[in-house]
């Protein structure tokens, strides 16, 4: 890629590294059409049946939340080649709501270089998603795949 | 909900319990317009730069997967009160591809009755998104809160 000299590299991670994201507001629109495409359930797509259910009123879907969250990261973490996530654990410890104005804060939990393929290590981000009280929606710990400088 | 008394409660659950989806074929459309909005990285987006990339080739985001995979799950679980996810583990072994037919197998792993809450539960859902080759492009294992009938 044209930019990936620019980009960061296993060497620029270390432990207790921050990163913090700029933010994004979510309509009730963009939460019934992500559910209506992906995650077709009462209370993503319809006010009054919401009020009845468990989450007790509008919520947006755990994946449309994960999803908002990797658009933020993009938007966070310059890492040269991109960002590839091998795999993690997500929670989400309370509802995100139309309107909230979301954003995250990631913070590094470890670098480890592969053993097997030198060019290479892993990179551990915690990262919450939080709203405008600066309550967690989600929290995401990802393992990401990171390259070295040549 | 008015079709609540036909969904599964907690009770309906057992260990080794297995649903399997019908099957859903990814376009390179459907991959290119999740990433524009939640995952805009080349390797998602412009099949040339994707060649070059880590992925060898267009591959689709992995929360696009997992989003399909919620959509596979709700048309095949019939839980009464919605299908609830608390969190879980994702992994993503291997890239979806463009034109790969996906569906996914699930195993009840556990179900875990609430201690403080006794209308309710905990099944623990491991949910494998195979393609056409029956590898797979994601395992899921998640929490959701399932209750039991009254």
């Amino acid at each position: 890629m044209a930019d990936a000299a620019a980009g960061l590299h296993l060497e620029d991670f270390h432990d207790g590294q921050r990163f913090e994201s700029t933010r994004h507001t979510l309509s009730v629109e963009e939460i019934k059409r992500f559910a209506a495409e992906f995650d077709p359930q009462p209370f993503h797509l319809d006010e009054p049946e919401a009020e009845a259910s468990f989450f007790r009123g509008l919520a947006a879907s755990g994946w449309h939340t994960a999803a908002l969250t990797m658009r933020m990261l993009v938007e966070t973490l310059p890492i040269d080649g991109g960002l590839i996530g091998a795999g993690g654990e997500v929670a989400w410890p309370r509802p995100t709501r139309p309107g909230d104005v979301l954003r995250t804060v990631s913070t590094v939990e470890a670098v480890v270089p592969s053993r097997s393929r030198p060019d290479r290590g892993l990179v551990t981000l915690r990262t919450e998603t939080l709203n405008q009280n600066d309550e967690p929606v989600q929290v995401l710990t990802a393992r990401l795949v990171v390259f070295r400088r040549r």
